[in-house]
């Protein structure tokens, strides 16, 4: 992983606490080996942790670190745990018990409490209590913002939108009117929800713009990232279901349906009333046309193109392999005459037969 | 289409009023069949419509929902009218008038009147009459904004760019120095106008800036969308000529020229210099190289990688199907021995001929 | 290139001052061969300069102008001053000539000098001489701001985050807690730094987020572009190193290194925990998988897949070729069958070499 020794002390923010490793063990619900009352600082790899931090073992090729790790702690597999020269914490997942250790650990107060004197709330939005509003945040009429949720500087917040309580919006995101959001919902900067989906009727020569009268709902536990872009439905609602992770640079289309839970990698792009099933993984870079379903537990490998349904769960692809730019230039050249070698082939094949 | 039965009423704004299908049939040049007082509320696909709503038949596939549609008023071709048990409007191209009705149906109202006082507006900047403009927007000296024009909250417009009347920019939006735009535009959030060209000189193993003199032209009636990228030209300005429409998350390099009524879908990028002709389709997630001129009436297909002129009007492809991913590793790793393969077919066909 | 009559002459800035092309010839390392005295008021092309504009030759494909080219001056190789028409400024790097000339003519005072009033700048953090700071700029507790920075309308800088002198940071960007950005950084309108890396464990058909406890390190000289994201690491930092330039829609991953004076050309993806080596060139709409390592020194052409290791040095692609639609049909079902060919060869060969 890279790192920097560059990076100045003075740029870090604190974090809420030390936690002893007593506590930390009930909070990940692992299995303590150790002192339970050592206190640690931070989260660290194993092989750069210094003796106040935790570390993890999640991929056992890392195993190799456990007897020489500076850690104070280390979160790993019981079946790892002799090889380890210090404090363990003995859980069946060891990377659930580094994402769980993860959030405590996390800064705390980056939005300062209440709301900014700056930000512009209209008289008919519905602010819910606990709710922090950073600096120049603009919240439309009939708006409605949930119970402690954190809205960050510069956002706008269109008419009559809604967010569960709990939702954390970074800051500079624009989300449109009539858009329904979760709980827990976390959006990343310069994410635009419930913009206009693309949609022209041609006529003679010119292009007549269809207005986009449905909305986007996001369902609880959702995030989106950085830049990404969902669009509002045409007539019905542009659709993200539950606990699905969407990553930086998205495009999802009009009328598109994410399902529950799937995780969509940074730079894919699905095209407008198509529909992704439950627990997919869909890489980055994937793009996927219009008015197609893929059904649930759908793997996709990076800068796929999928082009009709998927009606069975498993790993699809498309694309070819990267190689040196002299040879496939040769070999793009052949592609493109593909279908005629193939007749070359079955030409032979027939010669061979009747000889 | 994706629906979400969980969307709430209140999310829901005003549309601007009741229509009779009288004067529906007016506005979108249709013929009625029915009752002309009959007032609808709002437009829904034939399977989803209340009975005060109204829908439309653009793709013969959805005609088995004529007969039992619950909608109150259907546009529909002519020849379908018979199908219909409710009322009918009636015109060659009802996917063109579902378009406009769309326009009667939009929210009005969204950004409010006048020029908010947290706007911050250079004396030297002119300002049309009935110009809207949100919180927090920024506009620069010497700017233009035409009449009638809606700027969204958080815009940012740099110095000496000019809006033509009744365009609308939503929240947002940076638009930089030295940008032209024509009549009716209109920009979705967090789109980027006139950023620097990406254009740097190598000199002794670094790289030097050259800076982007041009500046963006854009015509009458574009649509730019969602964190569209514009850059501004190296010399000249960046065109996007009258009409053309532009999905969510294009990249637009320095120097390009998109032609007039040409429409491109999300994620796709054009580099630097080339030209995309009038009346052309590009898919989504293209990829135009540089310096390229593409001739007008092309259509692209999504994901196609262009490394050429195109001189002929046409359907143009690149890349491949997606597969299972372990029958797509056999063939990719095939790929990289095409050229090979295909000395080895021209080495048999000449034994062949030889035997 | 394209350019467009209809540029209102009223959007153009003012540039600096008009130099004599004795002070060019000094500033761009040239020797003059002409009027010493005369003043050059812009730089465009051979073909389109007037009397008063500065021009220059770089691609010798352009070299047929030089003869009637109507400008001032030109830069340009001298082999081809003799072919010239007018006062030439002699250097043997044309490019770089117009590289450095061009950064005297883009227009000065865009940012206005001062701290705009409406700034909300934390009274913990620090302010550098001579820094201008736009209306609506958000600074938060701890945040430092070089000496002679800018910082445009509608910034976000988070908490502890740190910019060292003379960068530029344009309109709507966000940079959250956490980040080091090195000098003369440029960053463009909607780039969004430090968002959090795409990190979740799986357990029980759920996803638990993984708090990105990390950073974002940008050395100098660096420039990002519009609507670039690049997202905070895990636990260690995102690397860009010096002199990297990315241009727009860019998407770096958590832990990602950037080497340094490596290009990366607009829509690239970058996968988390790899690294790109110096000196390479990325073309548009790469993807590199993660966990990777690309050597210095290597080139990868547009809409190259990146899936495993480069080593050495060179030119490297994927992908097929555009070419008409109805071919390619063919072309691909045959990719399909690829491996089932390359079998169907070896047993014509098999059948050859026994008869």
């Amino acid at each position: 992983m890279a790192e920097s020794e560059a990076a100045p002390e003075e740029s870090k923010v604190e974090v809420k606490q030390l936690l002893t490793l007593a506590q930390l063990a009930t909070h990940i619900g692992a299995e303590l080996r150790g002192d339970a009352d050592f206190r640690v600082a931070g989260i660290a790899t194993l092989e750069n942790a210094k003796a106040d931090q935790l570390s993890f073992l999640a991929n056992p090729n890392y195993a190799k670190h456990l007897a020489d790790t500076a850690a104070g702690a280390v979160i790993l597999h019981p079946k790892f745990a002799d090889a380890c020269s210090t404090n363990v914490l003995m859980m069946p997942n060891p990377y659930l018990g580094y994402a769980l250790a993860s959030q405590l650990f996390t800064p705390v107060g980056l939005q300062p409490s209440g709301i900014h004197p700056t930000a512009v709330i209209s008289a008919d939005a519905t602010i819910g209590p606990e709710v922090k509003i950073g600096p120049n945040v603009v919240i439309e009429a009939s708006a409605f913002i949930g119970a402690n949720c954190s809205i960050g500087a510069g956002c706008f917040i269109g008419r009559g939108s809604k967010l569960g309580s709990d939702c954390n919006i970074l800051p500079n995101v624009s989300i449109y009117h009539g858009v329904s959001i979760g709980e827990r919902v976390r959006i990343h900067s310069g994410a635009v929800i419930g913009s206009d989906g693309f949609g022209f009727a041609p006529d003679q020569d010119r292009w007549h713009k269809i207005e986009q009268l449905g909305g986007v709902t996001i369902e609880d536990d959702v995030e989106i990232g950085a830049n990404t872009t969902i669009d509002r439905g045409a007539l019905d609602d542009t659709l993200i279901e539950q606990g699905a992770k969407l990553d930086n640079q998205i495009q999802i289309a009009h009328n598109v349906r994410v399902g529950s839970n799937t995780v969509i990698a940074a730079c894919t792009g699905i095209s407008g009333s198509s529909s992704v099933g439950k627990n997919c993984m869909i890489g980055g870079g994937v793009g996927i046309a219009g008015h197609l379903t893929l059904t649930d537990n759908v793997h996709v490998t990076g800068m796929t193109l999928i082009t009709h349904d998927i009606k069975e769960p498993g790993v699809y692809s498309s694309g070819t392999a990267v190689e040196p730019n002299k040879s496939w230039r040769k070999n793009v050249a052949r592609f493109r005459q593909l279908d005629q070698l193939a007749r070359r082939v079955r030409k032979l094949e027939k010669q061979n037969n009747q000889s």
